[in-house]
Protein backbone atom coordinates (compact mmCIF):
# COMPACT_ATOMS: atom_id res chain seq x y z
CA UNK A 1 0.00 0.00 0.00
CA UNK A 2 1.21 3.62 -0.76
CA UNK A 3 0.25 5.67 1.80
CA UNK A 4 1.90 8.97 0.03
CA UNK A 5 -0.30 11.79 -1.36
CA UNK A 6 0.84 15.26 -3.10
CA UNK A 7 -1.53 17.86 -3.45
CA UNK A 8 -0.60 20.40 -6.48
CA UNK A 9 -1.41 23.90 -6.68
CA UNK A 10 -1.38 24.69 -9.81
CA UNK A 11 -3.23 24.57 -13.80
CA UNK A 12 -3.88 20.50 -13.65
CA UNK A 13 -6.73 18.19 -11.99
CA UNK A 14 -10.00 17.80 -11.21
CA UNK A 15 -10.87 20.08 -8.29
CA UNK A 16 -11.63 23.69 -9.36
CA UNK A 17 -9.99 26.08 -6.75
CA UNK A 18 -13.10 28.71 -5.36
CA UNK A 19 -11.39 30.64 -2.74
CA UNK A 20 -7.76 29.95 -1.16
CA UNK A 21 -7.90 32.16 2.53
CA UNK A 22 -5.12 32.64 4.77
CA UNK A 23 -6.76 31.86 8.17
CA UNK A 24 -3.47 32.27 10.63
CA UNK A 25 -0.06 33.36 9.14
CA UNK A 26 1.23 33.06 5.56
CA UNK A 27 -1.97 32.15 3.10
CA UNK A 28 -0.66 29.64 -0.42
CA UNK A 29 -0.74 31.34 -3.77
CA UNK A 30 -4.16 31.32 -5.69
CA UNK A 31 -3.83 28.37 -7.79
CA UNK A 32 -6.97 27.55 -10.46
CA UNK A 33 -6.87 23.71 -9.90
CA UNK A 34 -5.50 21.43 -7.02
CA UNK A 35 -4.25 17.90 -8.33
CA UNK A 36 -4.31 14.97 -5.78
CA UNK A 37 -1.77 12.28 -6.50
CA UNK A 38 -1.15 9.26 -4.55
CA UNK A 39 2.43 9.29 -4.88
CA UNK A 40 5.26 12.04 -3.52
CA UNK A 41 6.11 14.73 -5.86
CA UNK A 42 9.46 15.70 -4.31
CA UNK A 43 10.19 18.34 -7.11
CA UNK A 44 7.53 21.55 -8.05
CA UNK A 45 5.80 20.12 -11.59
CA UNK A 46 5.72 22.73 -14.23
CA UNK A 47 2.91 25.26 -14.21
CA UNK A 48 2.17 24.85 -10.53
CA UNK A 49 3.37 27.41 -8.00
CA UNK A 50 3.08 24.42 -4.85
CA UNK A 51 3.22 21.32 -4.04
CA UNK A 52 2.50 19.56 -0.50
CA UNK A 53 3.69 16.41 0.68
CA UNK A 54 1.74 13.74 2.36
CA UNK A 55 1.12 10.26 4.27
CA UNK A 56 -1.35 8.87 5.74
CA UNK A 57 -0.67 6.82 9.34
CA UNK A 58 -2.23 5.06 12.20
CA UNK A 59 -4.58 6.43 14.25
CA UNK A 60 -2.57 8.74 16.99
CA UNK A 61 -5.17 10.56 19.66
CA UNK A 62 -8.64 7.65 18.81
CA UNK A 63 -9.15 5.50 21.43
CA UNK A 64 -11.16 2.13 20.90
CA UNK A 65 -14.75 3.24 21.77
CA UNK A 66 -13.93 6.13 19.39
CA UNK A 67 -12.59 4.31 16.80
CA UNK A 68 -15.65 1.40 16.49
CA UNK A 69 -17.55 4.69 16.62
CA UNK A 70 -15.94 6.54 13.36
CA UNK A 71 -15.36 3.06 11.31
CA UNK A 72 -19.23 2.61 11.62
CA UNK A 73 -20.51 5.85 10.26
CA UNK A 74 -17.45 7.75 8.36
CA UNK A 75 -18.30 7.30 4.33
CA UNK A 76 -15.47 7.23 1.57
CA UNK A 77 -14.60 9.86 -0.57
CA UNK A 78 -15.42 10.02 -3.89
CA UNK A 79 -19.18 9.95 -3.41
CA UNK A 80 -20.33 11.21 -6.63
CA UNK A 81 -22.71 14.29 -4.71
CA UNK A 82 -19.88 15.14 -2.60
CA UNK A 83 -18.78 17.64 -5.19
CA UNK A 84 -17.25 20.14 -2.81
CA UNK A 85 -14.16 19.90 -0.92
CA UNK A 86 -11.94 22.07 1.04
CA UNK A 87 -8.25 21.42 1.92
CA UNK A 88 -6.70 22.86 5.00
CA UNK A 89 -3.20 22.63 5.40
CA UNK A 90 -2.36 23.41 9.46
CA UNK A 91 1.40 23.92 11.23
CA UNK A 92 0.81 23.29 15.11
CA UNK A 93 3.20 25.53 17.66
CA UNK A 94 6.54 24.18 19.07
CA UNK A 95 5.04 24.14 22.19
CA UNK A 96 2.15 21.50 20.87
CA UNK A 97 5.04 18.78 19.77
CA UNK A 98 6.51 19.24 22.88
CA UNK A 99 3.81 17.93 24.74
CA UNK A 100 3.73 14.54 26.05
CA UNK A 101 1.39 11.92 24.82
CA UNK A 102 -1.64 12.29 27.73
CA UNK A 103 -0.93 16.44 27.41
CA UNK A 104 -1.72 15.91 24.08
CA UNK A 105 -4.85 14.01 24.17
CA UNK A 106 -6.29 16.04 26.99
CA UNK A 107 -6.68 19.23 24.83
CA UNK A 108 -7.53 17.24 21.31
CA UNK A 109 -10.04 15.24 23.14
CA UNK A 110 -11.11 16.32 26.65
CA UNK A 111 -10.86 19.53 25.91
CA UNK A 112 -11.90 20.48 22.93
CA UNK A 113 -14.17 17.49 21.58
CA UNK A 114 -11.86 17.10 17.77
CA UNK A 115 -13.28 13.51 17.64
CA UNK A 116 -16.47 13.90 19.16
CA UNK A 117 -17.47 17.45 17.40
CA UNK A 118 -16.41 15.66 14.00
CA UNK A 119 -18.96 12.78 14.25
CA UNK A 120 -21.46 15.30 14.41
CA UNK A 121 -21.17 15.89 10.99
CA UNK A 122 -20.62 12.74 9.93
CA UNK A 123 -22.06 11.13 7.30
CA UNK A 124 -22.34 14.51 5.37
CA UNK A 125 -19.09 15.55 5.88
CA UNK A 126 -16.58 12.80 5.08
CA UNK A 127 -13.04 13.68 6.31
CA UNK A 128 -9.44 12.44 5.56
CA UNK A 129 -6.17 13.34 7.51
CA UNK A 130 -2.66 13.79 5.93
CA UNK A 131 0.31 14.09 8.02
CA UNK A 132 3.72 16.26 6.70
CA UNK A 133 5.21 17.39 9.87
CA UNK A 134 7.78 14.52 9.93
CA UNK A 135 8.44 15.15 5.91
CA UNK A 136 10.39 18.51 6.65
CA UNK A 137 6.98 20.44 5.24
CA UNK A 138 5.70 24.10 5.72
CA UNK A 139 2.61 22.34 7.47
CA UNK A 140 2.35 19.59 10.38
CA UNK A 141 -1.12 18.01 8.48
CA UNK A 142 -3.55 18.69 5.71
CA UNK A 143 -7.04 17.82 6.11
CA UNK A 144 -9.14 17.32 2.94
CA UNK A 145 -13.08 17.27 3.87
CA UNK A 146 -15.64 16.06 1.40
CA UNK A 147 -19.24 16.42 1.36
CA UNK A 148 -22.46 17.96 -1.43
CA UNK A 149 -23.01 20.99 -1.37
CA UNK A 150 -26.19 20.98 1.00
CA UNK A 151 -23.64 20.39 3.35
CA UNK A 152 -21.45 23.85 3.56
CA UNK A 153 -23.49 25.33 6.06
CA UNK A 154 -22.65 22.46 8.44
CA UNK A 155 -19.21 22.39 7.15
CA UNK A 156 -18.64 26.04 7.62
CA UNK A 157 -20.52 25.55 11.36
CA UNK A 158 -17.83 22.51 12.10
CA UNK A 159 -14.83 24.90 11.62
CA UNK A 160 -16.36 27.37 13.37
CA UNK A 161 -16.38 25.03 16.42
CA UNK A 162 -12.82 23.73 16.49
CA UNK A 163 -10.98 26.84 15.79
CA UNK A 164 -12.95 28.29 19.17
CA UNK A 165 -11.26 24.94 20.78
CA UNK A 166 -8.71 25.00 22.93
CA UNK A 167 -6.47 23.05 20.72
CA UNK A 168 -6.99 25.74 17.80
CA UNK A 169 -4.70 27.96 20.45
CA UNK A 170 -1.49 25.90 19.09
CA UNK A 171 -2.75 26.27 15.65
CA UNK A 172 0.12 28.79 14.50
CA UNK A 173 -0.40 28.85 10.63
CA UNK A 174 -3.89 27.70 8.57
CA UNK A 175 -5.30 27.60 5.37
CA UNK A 176 -8.54 27.15 3.55
CA UNK A 177 -8.48 26.10 0.56
CA UNK A 178 -12.17 25.71 -1.21
CA UNK A 179 -12.86 23.54 -3.90
CA UNK A 180 -15.27 22.36 -6.32
CA UNK A 181 -14.93 18.73 -8.60
CA UNK A 182 -15.44 20.15 -12.05
CA UNK B 1 15.89 21.50 12.30
CA UNK B 2 16.65 19.00 9.99
CA UNK B 3 14.76 15.15 11.66
CA UNK B 4 15.99 13.57 8.75
CA UNK B 5 18.68 10.31 9.49
CA UNK B 6 19.38 7.41 6.99
CA UNK B 7 22.41 4.18 8.08
CA UNK B 8 24.23 3.03 5.36
CA UNK B 9 25.19 -0.16 5.59
CA UNK B 10 29.01 -0.43 3.32
CA UNK B 11 31.89 0.27 3.60
CA UNK B 12 32.30 3.87 5.19
CA UNK B 13 31.41 5.37 8.36
CA UNK B 14 32.60 5.53 11.61
CA UNK B 15 30.78 2.43 13.20
CA UNK B 16 32.43 -1.01 12.54
CA UNK B 17 29.97 -4.31 12.55
CA UNK B 18 30.97 -7.05 15.04
CA UNK B 19 27.61 -8.84 14.04
CA UNK B 20 24.77 -8.64 11.96
CA UNK B 21 21.71 -11.22 13.12
CA UNK B 22 18.07 -11.78 12.03
CA UNK B 23 16.09 -12.15 15.15
CA UNK B 24 13.19 -12.62 13.56
CA UNK B 25 12.47 -12.73 9.53
CA UNK B 26 14.68 -11.99 7.55
CA UNK B 27 18.26 -10.54 8.36
CA UNK B 28 20.35 -7.68 6.50
CA UNK B 29 23.02 -8.59 4.98
CA UNK B 30 26.04 -8.34 6.16
CA UNK B 31 28.61 -5.30 5.86
CA UNK B 32 31.84 -3.84 6.78
CA UNK B 33 30.56 -0.40 8.54
CA UNK B 34 27.70 1.44 9.01
CA UNK B 35 27.55 5.44 7.93
CA UNK B 36 24.77 7.08 10.26
CA UNK B 37 24.20 10.56 8.29
CA UNK B 38 21.75 13.38 8.84
CA UNK B 39 20.10 13.45 5.75
CA UNK B 40 17.79 11.61 3.56
CA UNK B 41 19.77 9.00 0.91
CA UNK B 42 16.88 8.13 -1.40
CA UNK B 43 19.31 5.94 -3.23
CA UNK B 44 21.51 3.34 -2.61
CA UNK B 45 25.55 4.75 -2.56
CA UNK B 46 27.91 3.08 -4.40
CA UNK B 47 29.24 0.48 -2.55
CA UNK B 48 27.00 -0.08 0.06
CA UNK B 49 24.77 -2.82 0.56
CA UNK B 50 21.76 -1.11 2.11
CA UNK B 51 20.49 2.35 3.34
CA UNK B 52 18.17 2.59 5.75
CA UNK B 53 15.73 5.90 5.76
CA UNK B 54 13.72 7.57 9.09
CA UNK B 55 13.50 11.00 10.54
CA UNK B 56 12.55 11.33 14.32
CA UNK B 57 9.37 12.63 16.07
CA UNK B 58 7.44 13.54 18.69
CA UNK B 59 6.52 10.88 21.78
CA UNK B 60 3.90 9.06 20.55
CA UNK B 61 3.13 6.67 23.94
CA UNK B 62 5.18 8.66 26.80
CA UNK B 63 3.11 10.43 30.10
CA UNK B 64 4.32 13.75 30.89
CA UNK B 65 5.87 12.27 34.32
CA UNK B 66 7.73 9.42 32.14
CA UNK B 67 8.63 12.49 29.88
CA UNK B 68 10.37 13.97 33.09
CA UNK B 69 11.97 11.57 34.46
CA UNK B 70 13.11 10.22 30.77
CA UNK B 71 14.51 14.09 29.93
CA UNK B 72 16.30 14.07 33.22
CA UNK B 73 18.63 11.35 32.97
CA UNK B 74 18.83 10.06 29.56
CA UNK B 75 22.01 10.91 28.20
CA UNK B 76 23.01 12.36 24.99
CA UNK B 77 24.88 10.39 22.28
CA UNK B 78 28.80 10.75 21.42
CA UNK B 79 29.78 9.76 25.07
CA UNK B 80 33.67 9.44 24.38
CA UNK B 81 33.24 6.35 26.17
CA UNK B 82 29.89 4.31 24.81
CA UNK B 83 32.41 2.90 22.12
CA UNK B 84 29.47 0.42 21.71
CA UNK B 85 26.06 0.71 19.46
CA UNK B 86 23.56 -1.31 18.47
CA UNK B 87 21.45 -0.85 15.74
CA UNK B 88 17.70 -2.53 16.21
CA UNK B 89 15.55 -2.56 13.50
CA UNK B 90 12.07 -3.53 13.80
CA UNK B 91 8.60 -3.81 12.19
CA UNK B 92 5.62 -4.87 13.90
CA UNK B 93 2.41 -6.65 12.28
CA UNK B 94 -0.62 -5.01 10.90
CA UNK B 95 -2.92 -6.08 13.72
CA UNK B 96 -0.69 -3.68 15.43
CA UNK B 97 -0.97 -0.89 13.79
CA UNK B 98 -4.88 -1.58 13.26
CA UNK B 99 -5.02 -1.24 17.04
CA UNK B 100 -6.88 2.27 18.67
CA UNK B 101 -4.54 4.68 20.62
CA UNK B 102 -5.09 3.49 24.08
CA UNK B 103 -5.14 -0.08 22.84
CA UNK B 104 -1.42 0.56 21.77
CA UNK B 105 -0.63 2.32 24.76
CA UNK B 106 -2.02 -0.19 27.39
CA UNK B 107 0.28 -2.83 25.40
CA UNK B 108 3.44 -0.66 25.06
CA UNK B 109 3.31 0.76 28.98
CA UNK B 110 0.78 -1.02 31.13
CA UNK B 111 1.73 -4.50 30.04
CA UNK B 112 4.90 -4.25 28.56
CA UNK B 113 6.32 -1.57 31.09
CA UNK B 114 8.76 -0.15 27.81
CA UNK B 115 9.26 3.06 29.37
CA UNK B 116 10.15 2.00 32.61
CA UNK B 117 12.19 -0.93 31.86
CA UNK B 118 14.34 1.28 29.67
CA UNK B 119 14.93 3.43 32.34
CA UNK B 120 16.35 1.33 34.49
CA UNK B 121 19.78 0.76 32.54
CA UNK B 122 19.58 4.35 32.35
CA UNK B 123 22.18 6.68 32.01
CA UNK B 124 24.32 3.56 30.96
CA UNK B 125 22.42 2.55 27.92
CA UNK B 126 21.82 5.58 25.71
CA UNK B 127 18.83 5.37 23.09
CA UNK B 128 17.46 7.11 20.04
CA UNK B 129 14.68 6.40 18.12
CA UNK B 130 13.90 6.79 14.72
CA UNK B 131 11.13 6.31 12.42
CA UNK B 132 10.66 5.07 9.11
CA UNK B 133 7.12 2.93 8.23
CA UNK B 134 5.61 6.41 7.46
CA UNK B 135 8.52 6.66 4.73
CA UNK B 136 6.82 3.01 3.05
CA UNK B 137 10.08 1.64 4.15
CA UNK B 138 11.01 -2.23 5.43
CA UNK B 139 11.62 -1.25 8.64
CA UNK B 140 8.64 0.61 11.38
CA UNK B 141 11.67 1.74 13.53
CA UNK B 142 15.27 1.90 14.24
CA UNK B 143 16.46 1.92 17.78
CA UNK B 144 19.83 2.72 17.99
CA UNK B 145 21.68 1.93 21.51
CA UNK B 146 25.07 3.52 22.70
CA UNK B 147 26.95 2.33 25.88
CA UNK B 148 30.43 1.74 27.09
CA UNK B 149 31.66 -1.83 26.75
CA UNK B 150 31.18 -2.71 30.74
CA UNK B 151 27.76 -1.95 30.24
CA UNK B 152 27.19 -4.85 27.31
CA UNK B 153 25.57 -7.40 29.84
CA UNK B 154 23.47 -5.01 31.01
CA UNK B 155 22.31 -3.85 27.21
CA UNK B 156 21.91 -8.09 26.90
CA UNK B 157 19.39 -8.37 29.57
CA UNK B 158 17.12 -4.85 28.83
CA UNK B 159 16.87 -7.34 25.24
CA UNK B 160 15.55 -9.83 26.54
CA UNK B 161 13.48 -8.55 28.53
CA UNK B 162 12.08 -6.27 25.97
CA UNK B 163 11.76 -9.75 23.38
CA UNK B 164 10.08 -11.82 26.47
CA UNK B 165 7.27 -8.79 26.79
CA UNK B 166 3.82 -8.87 25.50
CA UNK B 167 4.26 -5.54 22.86
CA UNK B 168 7.20 -8.11 21.20
CA UNK B 169 4.75 -10.82 20.04
CA UNK B 170 3.46 -7.55 17.73
CA UNK B 171 7.30 -7.78 16.13
CA UNK B 172 7.73 -9.56 12.84
CA UNK B 173 10.97 -8.81 11.99
CA UNK B 174 14.31 -7.45 14.06
CA UNK B 175 17.80 -7.55 13.30
CA UNK B 176 20.73 -7.01 15.71
CA UNK B 177 23.48 -4.98 14.33
CA UNK B 178 25.91 -4.59 17.01
CA UNK B 179 28.60 -1.98 16.29
CA UNK B 180 32.22 -0.44 17.33
CA UNK B 181 33.32 2.77 17.02
CA UNK B 182 36.78 3.34 15.12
Amino acid sequence: MNNKYSFIGGQQGTWQVIDVRGVWGASLERVERVNVVNEAVATLPIRSSWVLQSFTSNMRYAKRDELNTLQAIQPGLNRSEAISAVLIPIKKSAQWWEMAQDERRAIFEEESHHTAVGLEYLPGVARRLFHCRDLGEPFDFLTWFEFAPEHTQAFDQLLVRMQASKEWEYVEREVEVRLERI
